[in-house]
């Protein structure tokens, strides 16, 4: 069989679903096209550590064609899909057409505002790496501003951070802010002492990590204030603007307003002409393929997969097995057997609160304190792309626990100071 | 004496002048004010090393008020200054202004593209951390570009890269693009060979790296050629577009031209209303100090001093040496001394052309290869702030070294495949 008459499987995104899709066939009798509007695979784990200066992009990123550039049957392009035509079997880009025998579609989500778009300028969420520098610009900003700021009321609104969403991203946000103005910035200041900066964190319903059991919600909620976060429960947002947040009657004064609430599915299901969730994901068949159409798999975030009526959740360990049976059920048909029915096997879950805390949930096994963050920091570690960047980010880890620095504290970009916050153009949540 | 009561020093600008001006006060009894519009001090030797995607920019920079955080007679404000009242000794700022009792104006140079202006947006220059991640985008978009264009001409003139001006910049971007091609990249396309990128370096007098001695020059340019770079001298852009460069009636297509050439003082030095020299730098007294007022200094590559009938060079020694004489002529002038005649001793130059390869000028002694690339390599490690990125760098550089891969391969930003590049907004020159 020559290579131009090979089945293409085209695979569009590179994050864990994507890139294990691709690895899954390395030694399939197949051309694989990856298609991802950015170069590199996203590390998104640990994407709130870029966001609080600890770590730099590069750590936590990858370009996708070195991670699988010794892998002779994947080509990967530089595009943006922008629909999926499922009856021409095309991939519409923004700037061409391409055909595939078999898709799979790993584009995941991306932050919702709840039908608040308008407050994605005051409150930025923490999906990309753009977001997370422009999240580091405005908290590292804001306290430069308090430092040149007369006014006592405007300089209480500089130092107080609120946080929107008690879920894995605005913890880990919350707490690890915390620090910051605790430890990292204590002593670089003359007029302001950064220890007295607020750190508010905002959850609708009435625990923070609702996934967890309720007792480890409890103990995060602890850790939390340990490190002088305020976590409010059961306060549902009604409004942001540039000055702060209202809940209900109730406001908040806070130039900065970070977002880690609400997941939306990527737009691209909307091309797909098939039945999709409240959340805009996609209901896949038992096997992961579209319904009436087996040669095209959805995985990871935007895969709406019910398992004895509980939802698999949109985390990383999911996207991977649901990517390596997707890749399986390819190789089934090719070999002219029936694609086989998916099963989400839980592994367990982990959450990490700052430095030395966080909660784990595995099986019956709950740990809360320095054991869970000791788990999290080496399956975090061993999980990442590439031997470099398991030692850089161990090294900058190390570094940062012993000095309590963080060494990526650069404003980086065009600094308007007539602006509220460093950039005007304020990042848009990506579309994928 | 309380604090209040002591003299007031302004120091405009946080590079090696600034910094080293600040440091050089410490225990002198003054407050001291160091104005930067950016919040971190730039290493800006290794700037082309993050735009050519071997080190992350906080590497190389480090915020300002760390590395003066326990110096406490300094605050460090984030503000850009517009112009220098020197009649009724004040800072204006962009948004208020500032008295002083003693200044150092030390806000440096940009790159000037001798008077077209409009160049800046087809061929950006390096001053910044913005300028070198834009560069570093272009130049890794290139290769995404030309993999995925079916035109063959079109091809080539993505993977045609021009370097404008055989200066230390030029020659360092050169090689290291040289490498990227050749090594970093070699293996992780399928359309193309990044080999076969070419990468030309334009000078517009008769040899690169003038500074140096005629035999320094020579050597330079066979290392350049040994690394794939093609070199010409004598060879004056006279127009640049989105298409490429000309010279006189001949043309080079190239979608990625890069400029290395040109100094223009910063603009702040017009405010002053003192006579300038041709590049807009300040004409000092033989103090360093401003002609008509002595408590007034002016260092680094703003400052126009001719020492024996030639130029100090705008090289970080240089400033650094400055810096140190400013302030001890404003510790003698507080303490009812004359101010003394500055010196400069010239300690010799390094330049380093791509991997275990460079020049070096000390005194009488010339070295070349390895040997000045190694001396370069430690000297500018020994110089760079901070413990921690001279351990980091030194890492990056030696797995770089042995692997030749280049780990901040990453394209940040937004990206708009529609444009020629992937930003549409292109950084402007540094205005201080």
């Amino acid at each position: 069989m020559t290579t131009e008459s090979k089945p293409r499987v085209v695979i569009v995104g590179g994050g864990f679903g994507g890139l294990n899709a691709a690895r899954s066939l390395r030694k399939a009798p197949v051309r694989i096209t990856l298609i991802d509007r950015q170069n590199h695979h996203l590390f998104q784990p640990l994407l709130y550590q870029v966001a609080t200066a600890a770590l730099n992009p590069s750590d936590i990123a990858s370009p996708i064609r070195r991670i699988l550039r010794h892998q002779r049957n994947v080509e990967v392009l530089l595009a943006e899909a922008s629909a999926i035509n499922l009856a021409a079997k095309q991939v519409v880009l923004t700037d061409g057409v391409i055909g595939y025998d078999y898709l799979i579609i790993a584009t995941g989500a991306t932050h919702s505002y709840f039908g608040h778009d308008e407050w994605a300028c005051f409150a930025p969420g923490l999906k990309s790496i753009p977001d997370a520098l422009e999240i580091r610009r405005r908290v590292l900003f804001a306290f430069e501003a308090a430092e040149r700021d007369p006014d006592i009321e405007r300089r209480h609104s500089w130092l107080t951070f609120v946080v929107v969403g008690g879920g894995p991203t605005g913890v880990e946000l919350a707490g690890a802010l915390a620090e910051i103005a605790r430890h990292a910035l204590a002593k670089d200041f003359r007029r302001i002492d950064p220890k007295q900066a607020r750190v508010i964190l905002l959850e609708g319903s009435d625990r923070v990590l609702p996934a967890y059991v309720p007792v480890l919600s409890e103990k995060a909620k602890t850790q939390l204030e340990r490190l002088g976060v305020q976590v409010h429960t059961g306060r549902v947002v009604t409004a942001i603007d540039d000055e702060g947040v209202a809940i209900g009657p109730e406001r908040i004064e806070a130039k900065t307003v970070l977002w880690g609430a609400g997941v939306a599915a990527s737009p691209l299901a909307r091309s797909l002409g098939v039945e999709l969730d409240r959340a805009g994901r996609v209901r896949v068949a038992t096997d992961l393929s579209i319904p009436g159409h087996p040669n095209a798999f959805v995985v990871g975030d935007l895969a709406h997969f019910d398992q004895e009526g509980s939802l698999v959740p949109g985390v990383a360990p999911a996207a991977i097995q649901e990517a390596q049976h997707a890749a399986a059920n390819i190789q089934n048909l090719l070999s002219g057997r029936p694609a086989r029915p998916f099963r989400y096997r839980d592994k367990g879950s982990l959450a990490t609160i700052g430095r030395a805390a966080g909660i784990a949930q595995i099986g019956r096994i709950r740990l809360s304190g320095g054991l869970a963050w000791l788990a999290w920091l080496f399956i975090h570690i061993f999980f990442l792309i590439g031997f470099r960047n398991r030692f850089v980010v161990l090294f900058e880890w190390a570094w940062s626990y012993v000095t309590y620095d963080r060494g990526a504290r650069l404003i980086t970009g065009q600094l308007d100071l007539h602006s509220q916050h460093p950039s005007a153009t304020v990042s848009t949540p990506p579309t994928v």
